[in-house]
């Protein structure tokens, strides 16, 4: 079989199909499965945002990162290039994914465990919002690179358009919560929305939270307000 | 000043101290000042239980576990040995800490985020009940100790006693949920009751867990049926 145009993501074409069934059994969609989009949920390792600048000084003149793997979100890649993060104790993090396409700042998003490994007491941020956070060293092929500035636990957040905004009946900046199922499920509080006309809805957790509740691809997940 | 007899913990003092102010003031007792005991909760690292045929094999002829620390269940101590424990993908943890007294299974209890570091897909278990769960070789400064089975991710679970059972009106093997506050809180749901006389009100949540929503001492904490 050929495919033809851009492939669709396997939950779309889950979601889709769910919609037709219900359609043709002549029953009424559960509200989740009557959402304009499924949700998806990704666990989100420790990574960093470069500028090009960094990424020159860490990989040579005139580096650009380059695709490992396409992520969720529309143009967003991990990168191929890794770093190694050394923290204010000497202690060091290899194999640091780098998140692509470069940003016109330096950010590195731990999880507490990694914080806590390092050494650092990493500050609840806001991704983007990092005046006045620790920095570290970031060492790469061709040089070293100092952040002053810049390493965080992320704050949780769900990615969203207006028109999922408008099916749960939030807005850009409200929290919500994620229920997350299995024999060990949680529900997250506090789960930032963030809206944007670009944005796919997906739920970025990081590790401790991926692994608290042993989140699997089959794991139920669902967003309350 | 001297202090009698056995100290109290910080917990029950404060317990205490809030009841009374509570009554001094003249104002009914919130919820929870009213319980018959402060709600502890402790984050537990990975670590193992051994019998006292393993620490001697472990630690060499007629070895015995000594005190690091006492625990809050009675009689419950963090040992001063630590081991080294060897995965299948010969992956190594290093000082694995053992907790004490010496029990008459060998079982090896670690988060998610370290079975993903070994290799191991962990099950989900009781305490206790280790039938059919993957082994690892234990490495002491006296030798190795092959155990066939144990290795297990422990169900999230609350100590308590009758008393506090007929407080919060639930029985033993009942679920309960632990809300925890603060920016990253979160609501843990399964939480198995464990009752017996001997214990005291605590629930265990492993380090995914507490670095998950960043337990600290001051975090509040509610345990709801």
């Amino acid at each position: 079989m050929s495919v033809n145009g851009p492939t669709l993501h396997r939950a779309v074409v889950e979601h889709l199909v769910r919609q037709v069934v219900y359609q043709r059994l002549g029953k009424p969609l559960p509200k989740p499965a009557g959402a304009p989009h499924p949700l998806m949920v990704n666990v989100s390792a420790r990574h960093c945002h470069l500028t090009q600048e960094a990424v020159e000084i860490l990989f040579g003149k005139g580096s650009q990162l380059t695709v490992h793997k396409w992520l969720y979100q529309e143009g967003q890649f991990a990168a191929k290039e890794t770093l190694t993060l050394i923290g204010p104790r000497s202690r060091v993090i290899s194999n640091l994914r780098i998140l692509g396409p470069c940003r016109n700042l330096n950010q590195v998003e731990l999880a507490y465990t990694d914080g806590i490994a390092l050494g650092f007491d990493l500050p609840l941020r806001l991704s983007g919002n990092i005046k006045g956070t620790l920095g570290c060293m970031l060492m790469g092929p061709a040089g070293f690179f100092e952040m002053p500035e810049g390493v965080i636990r992320a704050l949780r957040h769900v990615h969203m358009s207006p028109e999922d905004a408008e099916f749960y009946g939030v807005k850009g900046g409200d929290e919500m919560k994620l229920k997350i199922g299995g024999p060990c499920g949680l529900v997250l509080d506090k789960m930032l929305v963030r809206m944007d006309k670009s944005f796919k809805l997906e739920v970025h957790i990081d590790t401790d939270e991926g692994n608290a509740c042993n989140l699997q691809p089959e794991t139920s997940c669902e967003l309350t307000k």
